[in-house]
């Protein structure tokens, strides 16, 4: 009775359940709902715990050296495989610090520690480590993290890319917000932090070797680990940051919608693209709500508190631009909807492939 | 007036030091004294703190969620590149999960948490991925940590090599012992966990395709922080512990004899070698001493404890044969000799280049 089996049912859903006969695609790391797939069959059944089950950037760790106060850690790991390495407004280097990071800031935790893990393509020019490396020093110390720890192996040339970076970060988490799609609540407003799709499009531009009139358009890679803590330090009940990294603006907000269940609801005329940006994306085909960003976050806040948390966002350099972009809503859970500039209203949905490979 | 520049002076020394032409060799992932120079010239100066400082395998770092105690946790990451992926004794995964446990427990902190961050080549059976997974899942549990937090890129075919895998990992120290090179005295005995030469011997000879007569050589692969940290736990004051990975047991002996200023002197004839591993290095022209090992570490312990350590190390699975191997002296500051098995001593020092390419 093929009809009762709920695995035969589970093939109707699309993309369908990874099959073992199945091989690796690019999509597969694009962020979306490839990357989700992979996930929800392999890394998650094997790896169970709530931890990960928690599905956020970083892990929220009890740390048991001492007991009565409740003192807790994040942790978080990402690689970087960017191509080009170095693109207007900022190289690998300063992607693997800054993205691992933000990562931390976005779980609420003060980022402490780096590690560095270093993968080499034999034939790879010193001085482009060098470069690289002294882009992450930089990138580490505006951010007020350490990197501690450290590996380096070298693969056959032709066996990867130049430079493959690895890092993970660990933040102490000082307050006792419990952060997460969970907390968001109906009637919460969503502050974007600045424009967004530049990171995106700046290294697809350079990988491409696309000369655009105009002004280059540069990554916005930064920490956003100041301005999101700025937010808790006031003692705003911040219910959930998100950075929008690999999917973008919108897989931010639907994974955000259905972790908590919610309906999001934002507004096309609130959401800042610089000109050159959209002019970009519309000559390369994208829609910048899906392309990446390295140093803008979304936060979810009470309404009561909104303004406060927006003056206090655009005190940041990089920030200055921030807006708030939507509300939260009962009525269809799950679902994020935008009025577009024309006044006509559309659901996002989470890419199913991936629209940039290889941006970060 | 180039005799008084102390660079000049440098460039004496052997390997010399890095220059901005120079590009990146198999030899800089091998962990001699190529990967030495790379930290030395490149890591070292940018990301200069004093954890990174103290080289070991893992960070020792001060929590300040409380205060009154002194808690510490330790912070350690690794890439694994092998290849073959899967091997006899193990597989990438499981060398990923052990690699960074054992860090950790050489840190003499107790394994908790992990996180894994996948690079894939596009055309990766995923039915090989799941493989790999189960085995990290197996060794996890093994070990008891969780795999917390991680990512997934992928690569273009051609731009990888298959899996890519790096692990971070955080323990939790629960005493007060400074472990480390500066703490190795005089008088202190060398005990070495079990047989050596295992693991890289293996994936040398499955990745060559060679079939030995006799009994399969397996890599040693294994979690060696219950047997490490009994020793701490019974009250012995464990001087220092370093697994004996990259370089092999050679390269662990050499770091410490120079980072104590101690002169370690040890008997061949109480090293114990498998006698298929010996005829396989033989005929491979390898010296086992210098070949990595994925379950093995010294571990440098006073003489008054030394029986007592040796005993509690026999009582665990994977160090049942367990010796010591040697004494520290004072004579002569910073190196390694061996009594050979014919009777005569020979200064050990740390491989140039690399012995063997991408065992782990």
């Amino acid at each position: 009775m093929p009809s009762s089996d709920p695995k035969q049912e589970f093939k109707l859903l699309c993309p369908a359940p990874i099959t073992s006969e199945e091989c690796i695609v690019l999509a597969h790391g694009g962020g979306g709902r490839m990357t989700s797939r992979l996930i929800d069959d392999v890394f998650a059944p094997a790896f169970d715990n709530p931890y990960l089950a928690a599905r956020h950037d970083s892990a929220v760790l009890p740390t048991g050296a001492c007991t009565g106060s409740r003192p807790r850690i994040a942790f978080t790991t990402d690689s970087y495989v960017v191509q080009p390495l170095i693109f207007p407004g900022g190289d690998i280097g300063t992607l693997a610090v800054n993205g691992t990071v933000n990562d931390l800031a976005m779980a609420g935790a003060r980022p402490r520690w780096l590690s560095a893990a270093f993968i080499l393509e034999e034939g790879l020019p010193i001085s482009t480590l060098q470069h690289v490396v002294q882009s992450m020093r930089r990138a580490a110390d505006i951010a007020q993290v350490q990197i501690v720890t450290g590996d380096t192996k070298v693969v056959d040339h032709g066996k990867g890319d130049g430079i493959f970076i690895t890092t993970a970060g660990i933040g102490e988490i000082e307050h006792d917000l419990e952060l997460g799609p969970a907390g968001v609540q109906n009637g919460d407003i969503v502050l974007l932090s600045g424009d967004i799709a530049r990171h995106g499009t700046a290294v697809m531009l350079q990988r491409e070797g696309l000369g655009l009139e105009g002004p280059t358009i540069a990554s916005d890679c930064a920490s956003v680990a100041d301005a999101a803590l700025s937010l808790i330090d006031a003692g705003i009940p911040v219910r959930c940051m998100r950075d929008l990294t690999r999917g973008g603006l919108a897989t931010a907000l639907v994974e955000i919608a259905v972790g908590s269940e919610k309906h999001i609801h934002i507004q096309e005329d609130k959401i800042p693209v610089q000109a050159e940006v959209q002019a970009a994306c519309e000559l390369l085909g994208f829609d910048p709500l899906y392309i990446a960003n390295e140093g803008r976050f979304i936060a979810f806040v009470p309404l009561d508190r909104s303004d406060e948390a927006l003056a206090l966002l655009r005190q940041h350099k990089d920030c200055r631009d921030a807006r708030a972009i939507g509300t939260v809503r009962d009525d269809r859970p799950g679902q994020v909807s935008m009025r577009s500039v024309f006044g006509a209203n559309r659901l996002i949905s989470m890419l199913s492939g991936e629209q940039l490979p290889r941006i970060c």
